[in-house]
């Protein structure tokens, strides 16, 4: 698949391996002689055509055939389309692990669940700290983000700098830390930078993304106007900062806290332990205390913002949580926007939730999203004044975004280069060119299996899915060649089948007579003989019902 | 299943028999002693877990048992939703349609289509008419809505006048035909109004919304603007309105328009007999036609504004349409809004769009909605002052919504009636009740076939899709009862099995000694053997990779 270059290497490559589609697993290679470095390594969620997949991870075939190079994993921030591949990729490919504190946090209690802890070097890099990887240093550049603790990366390579946003926002006034480093982001571009790859998330988006704190005033207006109610707030799990918000309006109103879904309790004793979320004394119960106190002295913190099936506050709309029930006593608070695509999802749990009596609201309007919308690209961009914009993180249509706004901003369009996943760009001062291409995809994760299920399996799911399996069972007799047992008809997913029903008695009828007239002809062949059984009861059925049920045929020598 | 009263009757009965949830199939049954009129009879599309499904029609068991009753079908527009399920219905409940010309016009093709024309009693009312049926007297009313010919009714009974508004908006300015008869609803209310059921669709959103006909500039500046491109505009179907501003703008600028879709072909053809449409001559061109004219004289109407993966927007994005390829030389227009859960499909067509190098532009913003919004809503209920608020057409959020604004205009809570689908609701001008239920659900409509998908059928599919289906099969000796071929094991969306696949090896293994052991233990009862077979593959399977497939045992004696 790799193709080889002839001509002499420009010095340094820039290979995202994933990210740049629908499919957002983050994860770019940066190569320049024998050395390699892998910024992000995220995990995806499966998109709706992959049914029964659990988890996408991104193809690394060329970090694999590469091994002795890949001197180390830097990753920008905890959320999971950054670092949740790591597990997986680790595996194969131990190499040492870089990242900031509550970033790192998170990545141990991971590496731990798949039993990979200590068996990898990780190391905790301060915002300033530069760290050097052979012929690549990498310095952490202070952020801001939707997760506290992101990080942008400046990569020195021989070739020039190279500045990677990874994910952020402009915040001024964030909740916890420090605003993001834009004095740093200035002096990289009085130096002068090779290539800005930037996010482009919201990059369609026009104006400033509203800072994060911002909500807080929203928080204490909701505590007073529903002094009388339970407050149950549901949010991503991830947003330290919003949760901290939450306990301090809660702290302030002489409200306990609650905290309710895995991942919310995971990242809430991980900010708490590395100190990222401060929670005051006597503030939080546990989910069992809450009939301890008045309804209107609890507030509960939930995951299920995006109406995902199984998480707390699906299982409290649909009376399927065991510790807590809705009523008209609640007011169910959501704090965060639907994702593209989960708007179905989420309207489900409201009409659930209204029709328990609840009073919903939506707090985060206008969204106060974690990344940065065009007024902060351009100022990112005036300020880094990179000789190369290459944007990152996103679909295409946020990437051409990102590349229309470089372009207002006189950034000559050969400087500005949108690239695919598994596109090499070989780069330095004077050119840019895409050289080549290493093989990318989308590994899919059922259950334990890591690429088992591949794009046959997947059709295949697809095609029973939606028309169910008819199995035909035969047994031959070896000496005689004849029909020994059967035809037997079974099926799933296709129909409901009554005893004695016509419709199956006449597809056996047609299977019989179609094996009689194969037998009859001397044709054993057993492969032959199934697929005249599939393509005689394939015509029948579709003429009797227009569906397409998978027909398997199974022959036996008895 | 329904409930007989021993009270006396309050005398009017409403029965919604769908519509009320997210599966909005518009259907309500009105009944007064022995005469039953049914309002709308349409369909909805499946919920991303009905697997295979095409379509849902309404479970109609009531009106089945009550078929001597049923006077005829009230039709307020030719939308999916409300015209959709009458073929299926009609089958087995031949009573006659009214509906307004155009209305009648799709229902034509439709009748015509499942070989029912000639076979129903059709007339075509005009607005303003009145027609008796038996206790019952409808009136038909002009109003506005995304369609032309849309009606709301006022349905006299011995019991009070209902006042259905069908789906609506208040269009003073429509493109075709008049606005809405406001006299007629303030009419009506000064005589005295029973019930209002009024349209909740946009009851969640404030204000008015704008006249169809303020997309007309904008259609013009976007010909204005785009002068050297081909364009390409995407809408629904039954937009009539809108394909004749598309016209319009066309003629003016000089452009031959094509037209692409099926549905968009038939809703044109329709219109245009009917004087609903008026297309210049010597606009209209084939689709073949096309390559004889410069590209920037011509418009492309296209089906697919939803990102549907079959409509045609979606073909030529994808590059799967055989008579017209996208470049850089078009521009694409998607005028019309995504319906919530098609955003993620009308990204992906977008993107594609994109990447071929096409302009993309979305012109409907803000949007032009065929339902009334909150101020609309106000001004019919002020206009009819009813007895009681009936909100209708909507998911539970909606219909609260629509109740709240009732409330607000200071209608006693006691006379806002938030009613399922199934509820009987008996009233009069004192007392307002339910009463009873009746039968409803989703009829699943798969194929030819009706009804012969339910749940078992489903959560099959669901369990094939998600996992795969592994099949057992053995036959044993009648004579000896020992196993006389096999097991042998097959499996179909499960893992992509190799040639001697180790787990499958295995697996076999398994089952043998299961079996083996079942006949040692003469245990020779098949259901015994089959469950022992499925419990302890599933367990080995589960082990081995923390998957649930559909395990099928199929035995078979020679």
């Amino acid at each position: 698949m790799r193709k080889e270059k002839e001509k002499e290497t420009l010095g340094l490559k820039i290979i995202p391996l994933g990210g740049l589609d629908e499919i957002g697993m983050n994860i770019t290679a940066f190569e320049y002689g024998n050395s390699i470095i892998v910024v992000d390594c995220g995990l995806s969620f499966p998109d709706d055509d992959m049914l029964g997949i659990d988890l996408v991870i991104p193809d690394v075939t060329y970090l694999k055939e590469n091994a002795d190079k890949v001197k180390g994993f830097i990753i920008t921030h905890g959320h999971e389309d950054h670092i949740g591949a790591l597990p997986y990729i680790l595996k194969d490919l131990p190499a040492p692990i870089y990242a900031t504190r509550l970033t790192m946090g998170i990545i141990d209690r991971k590496l731990e669940e798949h039993g990979l802890n200590g068996r990898i070097r990780q190391k905790v890099v301060k915002f300033g700290q530069t760290i050097t990887l052979d012929k690549f240093r990498i310095e952490f550049i202070k952020t801001n983000h939707s997760i506290v603790d992101a990080a942008a990366l400046a990569i020195y390579s021989p070739a020039g700098i190279v500045v990677h946003t990874g994910d952020f926002k402009v915040d001024y006034t964030p909740v916890f830390g420090d605003a993001i480093d834009l004095q740093r982001f200035a002096e990289l571009g009085k130096k002068g930078v090779l290539a800005l790859l930037c996010d482009s998330t919201n990059a369609e988006r026009p104006g400033f993304s509203p800072s994060e704190k911002t909500l807080g005033p929203t928080f204490d207006q909701i505590f007073e106007e529903h002094k009388n109610t339970r407050l149950i707030i549901s949010t991503f799990a991830s947003n330290v900062d919003r949760v901290q918000q939450i306990i301090n309006c809660a702290y302030r109103a002489g409200r306990k806290v609650a905290v309710e879904g895995r991942s919310m309790v995971n990242i809430i004793e991980t900010a708490t332990k590395l100190d990222c979320l401060q929670i005051p004394e006597n503030t939080l119960i546990d989910i069992e205390q809450l009939k301890d106190y008045p309804e209107e002295k609890t507030v509960v913190i939930a995951t299920g913002s995006q109406g995902e099936s199984m998480a707390a506050l699906s299982r409290m709309a649909g009376n399927n949580h065991k510790k807590l029930s809705i009523g008209p006593n609640d007011t169910v608070i959501f704090s965060s926007h639907p994702i593209p695509g989960n708007e179905k999802a989420v309207t489900k749990v409201i009409n659930d939730l209204l029709r328990k009596g609840a009073d919903v609201i939506f707090q985060d309007a206008p969204h106060v999203s974690g990344h940065a919308c065009q007024e902060e690209i351009k100022l990112i961009y005036n300020l880094v004044q990179p000789r190369y914009a290459i944007p990152v993180h996103g679909e295409y249509k946020h990437l051409k975004a990102n590349a229309n706004l470089a372009a207002s901003l006189g950034i000559p369009k050969e400087r500005i280069i949108i690239l695919s996943s598994g596109d090499v760009l070989e780069l330095d001062m004077e050119h840019a060119e895409v050289t080549g291409q290493v093989p990318v995809g989308d590994i899919m994760v059922d259950g334990l299996g890591v690429g088992d299920v591949g794009n046959v399996v997947l059709r295949d799911r697809q095609h029973l899915a939606e028309n169910g399996i008819i199995i035909v069972v035969l047994a031959l007799d070896q000496a005689s060649g004849q029909l020994a047992a059967g035809p037997d008809i079974v099926s799933r997913g296709f129909v409901y089948v009554r005893e004695a029903d016509e419709l199956i008695d006449e597809a056996r009828a047609v299977v019989q007579f179609t094996v009689e007239r194969c037998l009859d002809k001397n044709i054993f062949d057993w492969g032959k003989l199934k697929s005249s059984i599939r393509d005689e009861l394939t015509e029948f059925i579709w003429k009797r019902t227009k569906r397409r049920p998978m027909i398997l045929p199974v022959i036996m020598s008895v």
